[in-house]
């Protein structure tokens, strides 16, 4: 399956965050006509230094993808989009549902609506989360489990790609939602609360501090190092007809224990880690053990993950220790 | 169970509405105290002659549900709140997506957020609908049913019951979703777009019209009279912590063709009917063959639907032929 966008062009929704930014670099080694738009909201990710070595190649608009006429007006010539703006804090979600709402699902409605109208024969992938499922009935989570989201990110989320099924049954819309699991590498978010643990863990890590584990720490989770899902994103933008309107898992055939992150991250780092009590408001939306069956979309395109967990951690530290000063040193003091 | 609501505080959204108004009739009778907030939009069948007999025991607000602040200052006393407003056309649904999602689902989440912070103890009915679930791949629906919806109507009335139920689970509210099937009676709309195809065939009935039926009419559908939903709406609001969070299937158990519905309606009205080429837009949502399997509420409430479809339409033509200048006449030469 062909998954070289060269000489196409391409419009990434959130493209200074973590996974725009790694899949705009990749895209322009492949010779893509690449727009980046991003509203750099505090603490969402988004970084202009993560497409510093590709600034002069890409065009970049700084603006919010609730602004429905701008949204409108770029879609407008472009033959792939990926939309990847979100929030994506399920903490925070909890705590401003209506701004998760609008983000993750109402502003991919207009996107849609848009597309229909002004640009229908366009390709647009979006990421969706495993955490949809909820707490799950059987591991490892496959596309037919129950949908029960334990947060307000997850109905949003999943409503979001509801629309985008929709759109692909009824208007022929080329639309593919894959439904990620935790994502890390080099330009993961390490600020605020709208990182996971794992960039939790990565900036203690870095910062030669200890870990606090929610918890016994016990719970198993999969991992995708962030190149394996930039491959995945562009298979996902192939022309392939079986793709639309559907929604795949990522996922890893490797599953580690919340600890055993903390103890990778020990032997690479020597920082030191302990378990504390769960938070109540943390306590109320963890999944508990939880890791995504990919055979589906392995089925469908070949994908596979290549790295793993070792190996993807140490990558990224090794980014991170060279590039400190555009991620975390300015909120060293901040306690989150 | 306790059906009885005298002398609660009752909210109803949409109280001007088809069912909101017939369940204020019953409430007044009840002694419950009862407001009516309602937006009076144009065809969503809001119309204040509904509510003619009690007009001077029931608190009227004018209204728009997502106008935050003033639903947050109409909440904080309520002991019940029956969430009913809502854009009901599956086709407008299609025509303005953004706005069923606003009224459908992002009013509905800022309904729940007010509710939990400033009157938790509150209870709160939802009507959602059995369109939810798509075109079937089994009938009659149950609960367990695959849920996929087949317009943005759906998703979006899905959405909001997803956040009912989240709400429920990790807050505590006493939420409680009703998924309605065609329901029909005094006080329909019978007005617009917003009507479905029971409203369209009996204002046809009633102009002594002929009624076109799109394709061939053979889809099998079920029916509830509104005194058995104000019933099942009653239930649903009892202090019954099983109900907490969950989603029913109204139905019943007769079960017509859309040209059983017509024929009825020749046999009470002796007007005529015909069979035209479905239009496609409407093709395009028609989910076919459609009734619901109501037993999960019957095991929780004892519910069952008691009046049957020809005894319901010969009272609802009763109703309307008596208060017909209030209801179709202005609109007797607009066609739809």
């Amino acid at each position: 399956m062909d998954s070289n966008l060269g000489g196409r062009k391409v419009l990434i929704l959130g493209g200074l965050g973590f996974i725009g930014s790694n899949l705009a670099l990749r895209l322009v080694e492949q010779r893509a006509e690449v727009t980046l738009l991003d509203a750099l909201i505090n603490d969402q990710g988004g970084n202009r230094y993560n497409v510093q070595p590709i600034r002069d190649q890409v065009r970049i608009r700084i603006q919010d993808i609730r602004d429905s006429e701008i949204l409108a007006s770029i879609i407008r010539d472009q033959e792939v989009i990926f939309s990847l703006a979100a929030q994506t804090s399920h903490l925070g979600s909890m705590q401003n549902p209506l701004d998760d709402l609008d983000v993750n699902c109402r502003a991919q409605l207009f996107l849609l609506e848009c597309c229909r109208r002004t640009n229908p024969g366009v390709k647009i992938v979006f990421t969706s989360t495993r955490q949809i499922y909820g707490r799950p009935q059987y591991l490892p989570l496959n596309e037919q489990h129950l949908i029960q989201p334990v947060d307000v990110n997850g109905v949003s989320k999943y409503s979001a790609e509801q629309f985008f099924s929709l759109y692909s049954r009824v208007y022929g819309l080329r639309t593919t939602c894959l439904r990620l699991t935790n994502t890390y590498g080099p330009r993961l978010n390490l600020r605020g609360a709208s990182t996971g643990f794992v960039g939790v863990f990565l900036r203690k890590a870095l910062m030669n501090s200890n870990i606090d584990i929610y918890g016994t720490g016990t719970q198993r989770r999969d991992f995708n190092y962030i190149d394996d899902v930039i491959d995945a994103l562009l298979l996902a933008a192939s022309d392939s007809v079986k793709l639309n309107g559907c929604s795949f898992n990522l996922g890893h055939t490797s599953h580690y224990s919340i600890r055993g992150v903390a103890e990778i991250l020990r032997l690479q780092t020597g920082i030191s880690y302990r378990c504390i009590p769960f938070p109540s408001a943390q306590a109320a939306i963890d999944p508990g053990d939880c890791y995504s069956d990919f055979s589906q979309y392995n089925a469908a395109t070949g994908w596979t993950p290549k790295v793993d967990l070792e190996d993807g951690l140490a990558r990224t530290i090794k980014f991170f220790q060279e590039h400190r000063t555009h991620y975390w040193e300015p909120y060293y003091d901040s306690g989150v």
